[in-house]
This record gives C-alpha cells, sequence and structure tokens, in this order.
C-alpha cells in the first residue's frame, strides 16, 4: 500500500464508551467532558502541526487524557478489588508496524508515554509488571506514588460495585462510565461502563499511529488485561491502511481481534474505512458480548467513530480547524 | 463458515524453530527429539480419538510438551537474565472464539492447563504474574516450587549467553535451540534461536484449536512477553478458519499480527492454508525480523508446518494413523 497522493491530517480520540445518556449526567456534567476533550484536542494538535510523527500526536493527545481524572486512564483510573491501580497502554506506529505495550503498571505516571519509550527502545514490544516499570524508570518516565492515581469518585465507585456484589451475592465487575459513576444512584449494572482512552492520527507526513490507555475495570481480579495492550486487538496502526484504537468489553475485541480485523478488511477487501468499522463493531463483536466501540483513521484521513453502545466521549480536529466533540449516539460532531 | 463436510482429524505440534541443522546436533540428540516429536503426538492421538474437544487434545499435547525437558516449555524452560522462569500459555478455541491467555508465571507446573482453566472460567481472557498464579491455584492447577523448572543445561545456557554479553559489551537475550544450546561450543547468535511450543488440532467433530506455551528467551529482560500469549499473534483459532500456533521472534510475531492474518488471509481472500502461511511466513514476518515459524490446520483438516529459519521441531498425527515428524528445512515427515 501506498500513501494517498491527497491526504487530510487528523487527530481523533476517544474517551471511553458505555451507557451514557442525556438523562444521566447532568448539563453541567456534560460541559465538563465535552470541554475536557477539546482542550485534548487542541493540545494534541498543536504538535501535529508543527509537524510531529504521528505516534509522538498520538501520545501526546492520550497523555492528556491520562491527565484528566474524567477519564478512566492514568489519574483517575479505576480500582481494582484489592483497591490499587493496574494501567494498560499500547502505542503502534504504522510506517514500520512498530509498537510498545505495558500491562500492569502501577507507579508510572503516564503509561502511554513508557509505552512510547518501550517502542523507541527497539527491544521487547510488550512488559509487564514491575519490570515494565523499572523499564519505565530507567528510560526517564515520570515515576509516582501508587496512590497518585487515587480520586475520591473513583474509590466510591469501588465501594459501591462491592457492597453490590455482596448484595447480589456474585462477583461483579464494573466497566466504566454510566450514571452510576456520576450519581451513586442508578443500579448497578456491569455491562454498561467501560472506560479506555485512545487516539488515532494521520500526521502531516501521511504517516498512521494509534495508542491506548486504560485503567481497566471497577473491581476488576488484580493481573487482569483487556484488549488495550494487546497489539491487533486494542491497539492497531498499518501504514496506507489504518490506525485504530477501542474500547469497551476488552475479553471480546481480544476474541474478535478486533483492531487488526478492522485494518485486514481494509487491506484485503478493500473495504472504506467506515464500512470496515461498521463491521467490526456491530456484526463480529456483539455476538461476543462486544460492547463498546474504536475510533479509527484511514490514509487519506477518513475519519470513523463507531460504537455499538448509547455513548462514547468522542472527538476530532484537523491541522488547523475547531475541535469537533460529542458524547451521545445520533449526535453530531459538534464545537464544545 | 460451515464446517466443511469431509475432513480428516488431525493434531499437529511444534517445539520451536531456529538454527537447527543435521551439522550441529548429534544423530543421538536427533533421535531423542524425534522420539519426544512422536511420544507426544501419540499421547494427544489418544484423546484425539476418544472424541475430545479440539481444545483439550491441544491443550494436552502442549502439556507433554512442556513436560519433556528438551523443549523450552514448562520444565526445561530457559532463565531470564534473573536467573528465574517466567511463562507464558495460551489456547484458543474456534468454535466460539473463546481463549485464555497467561504471561510471567512462575510456579504454574502446566501453564497450558492454567490457560484453559481461564479459558473455561468464561471471566477474564488474559491474565498476568503472581493474580494470574494465584486464579490457577484457585482452579486447582498444580503449583510447584520456581526452581521445579529449572535443568542443568538451561542454567549452563544462560551462563553461556551472560559471558558472551559481557565479552560483546552489549545486552544479549538468545531464543532457544541451536548448536550451542547443545554443545556450548558454537558461537552465539541471539538471532539464531527460538523455542516455543505448539499444538493445533482439528478434532472428530470438525472444530479447531490451538495451544502455545513457551519459557521465553534465555538471558530476557524479565517482564517481557513475547506473542505466545498474545491472541492473533502467537495463537488464534476460528471455526471454519483455521488454528495456529507460532514460534519465532515474538516481536515480530506481534507486530506481524501472525496468526490473526493468516487466518485472515484465508477467511477474507480464499486462500489455501498452504497460501496463507507461506504470505505470512516468507513475505510479512522476515522484514520485521521475524525468523521462525507457525502450524496451521484448516478446517478440512489441511496441515501447513511453515518456518523460515533453518529447522523446526514439527510433527503431525492422524486419528490412527502413525505419527510423522521432522526437524530440518527441506525434510519430509516420516516416523520417528
Amino acid at each position: 500500500m501506498t500513501t494517498s497522493t491527497t491526504f487530510r491530517p487528523v487527530i481523533a480520540i476517544h474517551g471511553g464508551a458505555g451507557t451514557i445518556t442525556r438523562a444521566s449526567i447532568t448539563p453541567a456534567q456534560q460541559q465538563a467532558y465535552r470541554d475536557a476533550l477539546r482542550d485534548v484536542l487542541q493540545g494534541a494538535q498543536q504538535k501535529l502541526a508543527a509537524g510531529a510523527p504521528a505516534e509522538e500526536v498520538a501520545v501526546e493527545a492520550v497523555r492528556l487524557l491520562e491527565e484528566c481524572p474524567l477519564f478512566n486512564a492514568g489519574r483517575g483510573a479505576v480500582f481494582t478489588a484489592d483497591a490499587t491501580h493496574e494501567m494498560d497502554a499500547c502505542v503502534m506506529r504504522g510506517r514500520d508496524l512498530a509498537c510498545g505495550s505495558l500491562a500492569g503498571v502501577s507507579t508510572v505516571r503516564n503509561p502511554v508515554r513508557a509505552a512510547l519509550a518501550l517502542m523507541e527502545a527497539g527491544g521487547p514490544v510488550f512488559m509487564i509488571g514491575e519490570a515494565a516499570e523499572r523499564f519505565a524508570q530507567a528510560q526517564g518516565c515520570e515515576m509516582v506514588a501508587r496512590d497518585w492515581f487515587s480520586t475520591e469518585q473513583r474509590l466510591t465507585q469501588l465501594r459501591t460495585v462491592q457492597a453490590a456484589a455482596l448484595a447480589s451475592g456474585r462477583e461483579q465487575v464494573a466497566l466504566d462510565h454510566t450514571a452510576q459513576s456520576q450519581t451513586q444512584a442508578a443500579p448497578l449494572d456491569e455491562r454498561k461502563k467501560m472506560g479506555t482512552v485512545g487516539a488515532v492520527v494521520l500526521d502531516v507526513h501521511g504517516q498512521l499511529a494509534a495508542a491506548t490507555s486504560t485503567g481497566g475495570l471497577t473491581n476488576k481480579k488484580p493481573g487482569r488485561v483487556g484488549d488495550s495492550p494487546v497489539v491487533g486487538a486494542g491497539t492497531y496502526a498499518k501504514h496506507g491502511v489504518v490506525a485504530v484504537s477501542c474500547t469497551g468489553v476488552g475479553e471480546a475485541f481480544i476474541r474478535g481481534s478486533a483492531a487488526h480485523t478492522v485494518a485486514a478488511r481494509i487491506e484485503l477487501l478493500g473495504e472504506s474505512v467506515d464500512q470496515a468499522t461498521a463491521e467490526v463493531i456491530h456484526r463480529v463483536l456483539p455476538p461476543l458480548g462486544g460492547d463498546g466501540g474504536l475510533i479509527a483513521v484511514g490514509a487519506d484521513g477518513e475519519v470513523s467513530l463507531c460504537f455499538n453502545s448509547e455513548g462514547m466521549y468522542r472527538g476530532q480536529i484537523g491541522i488547523d480547524g475547531e475541535a469537533l466533540v460529542a458524547i451521545y449516539a445520533n449526535e453530531a460532531l459538534a464545537p464544545a
């Protein structure tokens, strides 16, 4: 495949998908999410316009999402059943299929930057646990105390889920983003909440990259890894084809090789980005319980923000245009 | 896709690929490998003939390979740079795309059985580190002391690699299987050695499954994870399409989404198993440094044992036939 002769550089981001309805969030909360998405897009746009390579732009967007406590990655990551944080991240560069993935890190301030450092080091592409943290530290990544990631809201979320589990007598995990996570009022439905952040970029040089970062599931078993750091499942980028970042029920996205299936359909069948993402989100994943969504950008800058849940925090921005964001299904992108 | 109306149940296995030449192994060593491959095939054949589902047959074959110290998985696993063992394993069932993966376990006697337990538990599909070990123990998997996996030969291998690294002044890791691992005489070439075990099965019900297990790389960074437990990279199975298990330079197999690419080419392009595996092994992976090989079986029982290295320990067996094995390139399968 070759780079398209005409293409529009672009950044697309997501901040997780799930049961996000107008009725479940106050207007002020909605606006806070829209503002946050806009700020992230504008921050990453500066790098895009300055000619930074796609992977650096994608990592900057995800870093900004990690820094924002509204989203389940980095600061604001949800708690495991042991009241700890375990984060995963991945970055992939389309040009040469270089990638870096980390899983189960607890002391790296920005897991996505550690993933980039791993990619750039040119050795292992996937590292886990404390060894991954030692690697990140040796590469100069900023390290923080384990409780740096904790927020009061996420702890309340954990206690709510654990109380519900006790009451129901069965194990429960919760994805992120629902009425309940905002108000602690709605009944728990573990299928309705999922949280991950991600970015896909087509840079000014016509190169693609994708990055994803997650705090996992509230009350998840420690040691559980979802699709985010699994190349081909939650994250994938290939030159001349597509860059993809997913969010949703990680198990289904792994079983369905979600991100690579999008790429394979474009590359092998000649489908458009919209066709391939719709096929995966609406046909491949649902039979696997794959609630969620993904963002994708093709070699010409065609963007797809596709999901089968009731909402997905999402947005996109060109090299000099305005940031456009949306939250709900059937909602057009618009300025924040 | 539907199950072929005519199909031949079959088991194929690999015990790793790499620089394996007639000159580098004594006749007695060669025969020991051939005998081991035959014994594994015959052991798994009993389950196949008894009507066991594909995933159980694949896991039994891989369990037997783990138990054999000749191969780099389970007992006989290589040492990390810290002189520890870290093992990864994965199983995937084509029928419903169910899967289970573990990475970085050190005390589970048979990592592939723990992967099966994870798959059957129906919760997380990917777990890492000590939490994965606690899960395995809770599921009744046999646990062993960390040094249970150690063999004298693997320790000598580690010391040889570390001495070479010291002498050369640069970091070295070694895949498995080379003259040097047998004789400690040949010069170290870290590109020439790779070790993993795997099995692919088409069962009597027409169902597919794949399983892979590895001890990683000699002198690898602790925490490094290769392609074996990454669904779509080192292991993949899809009903009516193909089951694949890979061995080689894990980083390249991850970057190339090796196993899922084989499946996608068969499913989306209609390629044969031989065509799709040749494309991946001889065209997709080499530019990524992807020395190694894979085994695959299609929905009709077509088997491909494909590699771009100088040898791959491999074999196959039907439901009632003789075990056929081979080691070198350009060597036909034959009774041990």
